[in-house]
């Protein structure tokens, strides 16, 4: 058995649910992933790499769009950007930036433009105040917080639209490894705030799409 | 200070939320809340309760629409229902109709009807596979979970809409309490699934309500 | 050996530390705190318990001031409260408030006025800005916070005061028995925020008595 | 006392249970895996070596046929692998490849042949469709899966042989570690499903091994 | 919606995994398991019924053969239970007797005769040390222990079958909840244990179906 | 967006709540600290830096006064330390010394000064009664303790000062990470004591700069 | 199989390790613990029962010395107690006393001896100071403690003989059920302090009585 | 303040408690540890370390008497070690070595002779079996066990002298870190053994010491 028969890439995910084929890096060979890429290369197709470690990258055969602050990589044909931005990606301290900017090029994989809103925690509120109308403009709100996570809580009672919150393993001690952020969001005392994995931009990116999706099929409900 | 002092009601969430103020009974004594009631009852103003125990609900002194499944009860004037149903309530088995009931009524309190489909779990795959049309039909699926909690992760790789899991404390030994499933959610590995606090019903409706609401943001965004 | 032989009674805490002896009620039995309260009744003391179940309370022999709601007790003559309340007491919700009682009932007994100010937690940010030149107008202040305890972040942000954050059990699924509180607060973004074990109202007003004594000895220190 | 008296192998361990002693190399100095493999080689008898490092392998002083993926090593003879394959073995995705690796040479130094299946996850439904009559096939099946594990409950709704389900620490945030898979087996709807320690594609062979030997004395109890 | 809409029976399970449909009654209302028990009585059906306590038992309107120490029901027709035992059920302590019967009814359920071995652990090891050729006669082997569940890795370092460890939550301090059985029998040095979940007597006799059911197609496979 | 834009300096703290802006380096990149550290330099501004690796300080382009022990670093002019010792800093033993140090230095930095009494922990309790008339004399008292943190709870029943615990990380096994010195802290039989984040010296130093400003407070009210 | 095959005495216990036979009675029914009794009487024996409710005892149809505090019972002869008393039981809290008794009994059934010092926390030291002597001139000192643990390693500090210490489930947030004080006498920093499970009063006895053989033995060693 | 103010040694450690003064190395500095041996060979006094890693050593300034693998050091004169061996102990695994050799060199720096028997782990009971008298010939012995920890309940339950089990880090997946080895050694159903933390040989051999010293003190009350 050699590493060809290690991947079964999932071309067919879009047309199901909308999402593209994403290749998980950090769990995979450089050998593996120069395999899938040469398998995607030769059917034409593109695909977006996560958690790409920048010796990893640096082993690759193949050439890719990098970006080391979130560690995530293109191969193949971008996406044109364009129209307003129905999501907002709220950072609330510059420690949680990698994990935005993960959604943020996730979202620009796909073509949809986001807005980022960096430092904007809880402990000095008038930061968050004097963003908060351009924040509520957005359908879509994607909050990334450490430590205490008290930002989604806070954006909760305030905005109207759908709120996915990324915990990160920014801090130390009760804070290391985003436990506590986690926990927070989820007991968080505003409704309906709905949750990702710790540090899992991308999958709050996916999420922010399925919101679109939604919007989408509502319309064709009751147009 | 007296029993009047202790409560704040939050009469202007709906405009600013879009979700109106909800009492959780859980923490509340019948005294707190039939102050809470009485209050509320003053101003002609409604309220939704969770987590209303049958025997709190017994020793108050108000009239309340009252479910003993999903321990919710409704005080003043009910909402109608109408319009076809944005959302598929999911519960992957017959113990986790309780929390499915909540998500229910959450919504039928705001007057959006909602489709529950119950024991639809992943040991019988035939089952979601006879039901998959019609939960694939509803922009916004509420899937709720307990014990490994892999439904959730397979309605993700089938279903392109909104997706809201909720982990339950159905279960024993490591399943007791929800935090396997709860972490089986979080790790998913189905894209763009989030997530909701163990059993909290009442909050993957509002979830479902805000989606609803960044739904009706994108429509005025792009006509 | 007789149940006598179970005490040791530290009536000499005062002079050491500033504190007076307290009985926790819940891990002893009826027959224990009856022998206690004999023995500081022969000395002519008072005593303050905490944690005694009204179960146990109907137990007992003595004669007590029982307060329910924070299942506090004193035992003997109480003191005269004046003067202006160098203490607030936020709780976060109505569920947190017999945690803030436990802490006012023991500032109390010490002779220590408090300001009691319930439910403005941060899902409704307009309860809290309403209060809060009332909330910094204080020395100390004691945020007693459940669920995701943001509220203690928000206040730490914004009161430059000694600031005591009490986590509670309150809440379900993540939230149950206080931990993700607790972990909340430890991990705050606000500097300087001290924190207690979960539930303990009556730790957080022996260390509101610390600060106190603190400033009469830096006023001597430099008067 | 020197290194020799640090080790006593145990070369009946065949006649009594049917499985070969086997040296877990990772809590093990080269200095001690040198002398045991000294010691076999006197003896004549042949060694696997289990979690052995690529470094502490170069420190070695024998021969040894060294898998870097798995990270094991055959010391002496291998064993002829012949007939069909009693056992499959399916990784959930490519990332859980290593583990099945570990588990397939396992099997091979016992001269048992095993079909590897990867990459066949439930987020892609259709890739375990393709090959799920090949998987029933075998009368054991082992499934290696990370994350939220949600791969075995779905083998074990359709597939009815033994079922041996191996999590692996693949993942990040709450996945990170393996408990999350791990309990997610555990609390598994599908009924009868086993489980082994995290990453322990080993013991899942030996425990398949163990199948195959109660398959045998079966036959001999009711021939 | 109404009762009957809450559950769907997984009649075709035995032709898919060799398996019946079970009834986990824990998670369930009487009014849910009555109207389970009317759908499987109108299509002349037997059912099996974990988790039952003795209160809810009492509560159904339904005639079953119901054992307290199990908290196991069987609705409709017993099987014959016939030929040689294939299965020896240990249990290390007189406490762990109540997840051992779980495991035997489930067996005789389907017709499978175990032999029941209690109080055996490894305190006094002599008490093993008696029954040890009984236990090695049994092709699949089940224990049963809790607290630090050393049973397990001793037995699996005498007996060559297919062991099956359910770990169970008796004892107290570390103890309480077994998991510190589970985490001691996943992590036996002994080769290839299986584990199930604490308290899961159920589950470790569906593994051993599995085991005989494997048995039965190796035979095909090489007969 | 360029690195500008991902964060926004807090300088209204001081008046908001009498703490200066810090910087939490250790989860921001050399890239961000530097442009933090212009923008600070172009409004005049000074910053102090916690949490700082000698590697990551190497990478900096601007001039710090930097202290390797505590990981801590002054941008801008140092502030004159004068008059009496409100403060003293305790530290249970010698590998406590870098948490203690960084309280100290953080209290340095906002003109503060300090007693350091180091080295004194309970496994001899001489060493303490030596130095506990010096500790008394303190209106604030640090204590920084690793592993089973006992000190706190020994200082904190013989001294009355406002008294601020903060576990350390130092030790192994059950001590790795700081939980079980959290837990003991937070657990104390010693009534009044406060806690701060494991290792959390910077938050230790700020919580006693807010009882210095109760105390001025106070003194305003009650002159 | 009756429920005369669900256990098997260890009468040779004593012979083996010098300790009895001890009837765990949690987690046993009224039904087993009877019929054990029987067997014990038939064959003349004494038994020893911990861990014996009052209600489970009340369903007993044995005469039993009951003592509803430590919740332990003598079937059969009791031991004459003689001598000094080579063990002190030294309980840090009133509430930690039931642990200290079930200790107390469990020597006292052996013969031996023990002083019972109760209520000497470290929270007020000079109770501790008060009966140092006392303590010290015990070879053997057992300490029981819960909430942070404290005086074992105050004791162990000034006290040169074996030192045992039993954790206590005593206190509530996160000293609840335990492991707190049980972490904190695991790291404590005062050497040599050996710990039982939580509240194992019983085994703490056991270690006592090894002590105590080991004396003995090393005085035939080396008379 | 200096380096030398930042440790205080307590040289008075023998006459109050019977045990030496020990460096634990790991939190502290080269710089620290060569100021206290200096201060301790200023005074003419030996030391013992642990837990001194070999980069530590080599940056150190003062000789010392290294052993690589448990990771101690003698600084100043040995001890003469004389006598039959009163102290064995048992290590489970080859891997569990370095903590066996850990409490040998603390013993052996007491000047007390301890026998150390390696690899004897409960998967092939016979190599246990085969050196049982030889075990059962020392009054004190410490067993030292990773992974599931079996083997203390299986000496436990056939050895009568003082038992010291000390559970090891050795293992991955859920034995990782020594939480598992230790929980079950405190569940072990083996009476009157008595745990250290994990990986602590130095602490077991202190234990150990400590109950020398109290057969001592037996020998004195009853000669």
């Amino acid at each position: 058995m050699s590493v060809a028969d290690e991947f079964t890439l999932d071309f067919a995910r879009p047309e199901r649910i909308g999402l593209e084929e994403t290749i998980y890096a950090a769990g995979k060979s450089a050998e593996q992933i120069d395999a899938i890429l040469a398998a995607a290369g030769e059917r034409g197709a593109r695909l977006f790499l996560t958690r790409l470690d920048p010796e990893k990258r640096a082993a690759l055969r193949h050439d890719l769009d990098y970006c080391p602050v979130s560690r995530t990589a293109v191969f193949g044909r971008p996406n044109a950007v364009s129209g307003a931005a129905p999501v907002a990606i709220v950072a609330a301290g510059t420690s949680d930036v990698p994990v935005a900017r993960e959604a943020e090029r996730t979202l620009a994989y796909a073509g949809i433009r986001a807005t980022l809103i960096a430092d904007v925690g809880v402990a000095g509120l008038w930061r968050l105040q004097r963003r908060l109308d351009e924040i509520r403009a957005h359908p879509v709100v994607i909050v990334a917080a450490g430590m205490d996570a008290a930002l989604p809580s806070v954006v909760g009672g305030l905005v109207p639209g759908a709120l996915i919150a990324v915990p990160t393993s920014v801090g130390y001690g009760v804070a290391e490894g985003g436990r506590a952020a986690l926990d927070a969001v989820l007991a968080s005392c505003a409704p309906g705030i709905t949750v990702c994995n710790i540090d899992n931009g991308y999958g709050a990116a996916c999420a922010a799409m399925r919101v679109l999706h939604a919007a989408r099929a509502l319309r064709e409900l009751s147009p």
